[in-house]
């Protein structure tokens, strides 16, 4: 069983989810305490449950995807089917928050439906955990993460997160936010090699995303714009930051860059949320997004890093003061007490120079293509 | 030159200090993008600067104490009085701010006063760096960290805190809040192995320690009562997450602990600011600081942790609303996408079986010692 707390002082949820500590990868049972290793024990394909061959090894899919991006119905048989996946959608083995697995079906249904029903006092209020924890694979192949797969997977993956996000909004009154994330390497958090991303759709609007939602708000009803169009805008005319842009999505490391290469990447017009994208924006958003990993990949090869969205939930509709966009963390510094304990980072890298880093071998990649055509 | 940028949506500040790449057991130069190594390379005590009988290799000290935790005075000649000292408080070599080196001395005196001083338009905002920076070396010792040195030693620690924390706070014009802090091991953030302690005062106060105070004030405000002392009241009475105690200070493992382990020592007696510890309740402090410290290390060797203050600003005054307190954060997991994402940590320990683990130990190293008596 998990649940979520909320803590006296600063308001903010936690999940509480002990089964977490025995799935793979992790160090398990009373071991757990023992600091993780930085490395990934060497998997053979036969053991990787992500694998093609090894579907078996997880849960049914929840969804998969082609090389064109069209799902493959389990209609045509299991195995058959799976045998040509592009990606595929599970649900995670050992999932941070369930929807009430052993609970009765109406109950399931019902859920906890809000923050609302939260029990306790006032110090120790908690709220039954409950959401949806999923795994999306992102390709066929045990090592092609985004840094060197083709664009075109990241257009099938992108898909797979509309998707599902599209799914899960539909059950908006026990899943108030869908965080879609990926961890790339054990230093950012993942526990397994083979490409995937996460999604965790809970039960609350998380801290971080209410918080961002209520400052757009207070600058919106002051300044009648989004302030996101203006930085957007802002940024676009100093052109420093930009390391990348296509006719949708531009891809700039902010101004005041918590950490080193952090790169946002937002919609060029305004829009709310994730589920507002059409087929050709989705298209472009895998293209830029694929650009820019492969961008960090080159220029400092193996950097682990995550990254999100930060979109509005699907439910709010269209909102005129926040705009969605996705965020790319490269995870080069270690937080220490300091930053932990003021909540202040120390960055070391100005972002005009990280991104003048990357233009200038995104410049000179271009220059060696024209050369040697 | 460093400098303070806030984003302009969160309105967090950051410190930009690229000179810190340069430091000894950093990544240097160009290289700094790539991953730090997760273990110290061996240090000779010859070449750690740390070490006794290396104080030339480190600016002059500030703060010498002996064993009985008195003020060395350099008067009686600096390799001398050093050749005893206990703990050592020195300028960090490779500061994240600066008190204006290389400034006219009016300018340095004057500083930058306030963050009403921010320069810049709406969307670049930026104050230029001023701080100061110190390192406490807490210890003779090139391995005699907090989790196996005698407590005695912890007393003379939190003396050199305390003291350079008064001197700090008499500049209140420039600097607004002290930040006094811990990393141990690489993993938390050390880059030098010998033990030590670190100072960071600010000019401005920090985010984190802001919306606490404003959280607390509110709850004040409507309850008339302060929420840490109610909170202290409530995990002594249930007793569940209490793991140590004495008659001046609590140990519990908070309700909602974003992290495994996660530990807060409160003064069980309403106080506003670390400075209002008189001698007796600072060697309280050293006391059960020392005491959790030796349990975790007791409990998971090796685990590295941070620790922080949080207090508020020494020229506040006394304040009914807000009570300092100490954070042990035992750093055992990766912040992955989800939690840097959606700000909500995922844990995988429950604080009352952290908490219960903690007190069994105790118990039968308590037995033990009576058996063998």
């Amino acid at each position: 069983m998990t649940e979520l707390r909320q803590d006296y002082i600063s308001g903010q949820w936690v999940i509480m989810a002990t089964e977490r500590a025995g799935r793979p990868g992790s160090n398990t049972g009373k071991h757990i305490y023992y600091r993780e290793k930085t490395f990934f024990e060497h998997m053979q394909q036969e053991s990787c449950p992500f694998c093609p061959g090894n579907e078996g090894m997880t849960p049914p899919a929840l969804l998969v995807l082609d090389e064109e991006g069209s799902e493959i119905t389990p209609a045509a048989g299991r195995a058959e089917a799976e045998s040509i996946w592009q990606v595929r959608v599970i649900p995670n083995k050992y999932p941070a928050l369930t929807a009430g697995e052993g609970q009765s079906e109406s109950k399931k249904r019902s859920g906890p439906s809000n923050i609302e029903k939260a029990a306790g006092n006032e110090f120790f209020r908690k709220l039954e955990g409950y959401g949806v924890h999923e795994v999306i694979i992102e390709n066929p192949s045990h090592s092609a993460h985004p840094g060197v797969m083709p664009l075109k997977q990241m257009e099938i993956v992108i898909e797979a997160y509309f998707q599902r996000f599209t799914v899960l909004t539909e059950d908006n009154q026990n899943l108030r936010y869908i965080q879609i994330f990926r961890n790339h390497s054990r230093e950012a958090g993942a526990s397994l090699e083979h490409p995937h991303s996460q999604l965790l759709a809970l039960p609350l609007v998380p801290g971080a995303i209410e918080f961002e939602m209520e400052r757009a708000y207070r600058f919106f009803i002051k300044q009648a714009t989004c302030i996101y169009c203006l930085m957007l805008e802002e940024e676009r005319s100093q052109g420093r930051r930009v390391v990348a842009e296509n006719d949708f999505f531009t891809a700039f490391m902010p101004f005041a860059s918590l950490r080193p290469f952090e790169t946002w990447i937002l919609p060029r017009h305004h829009q709310t949320s994730f589920l507002e994208l059409c087929k050709k924006e989705r298209k472009k958003l895998a293209e830029l997004l694929g650009r820019v990993l492969k961008m960090l990949e080159e220029v400092m090869p193996g950097t682990p890093y995550n990254y999100y969205l930060h979109t509005a939930p699907g439910w709010a509709g269209a909102m005129r003061h926040y705009h969605w966009h996705l965020e790319i963390i490269p995870k080069l510094s270690v937080r220490g007490g300091f930053e932990v304990g003021a909540g202040i980072n120390i960055n070391v890298v100005l972002p005009e120079e990280a991104a003048e880093l990357f233009n200038h071998k995104g410049r000179s990649k271009q220059n060696e293509t024209k050369l040697s055509d």
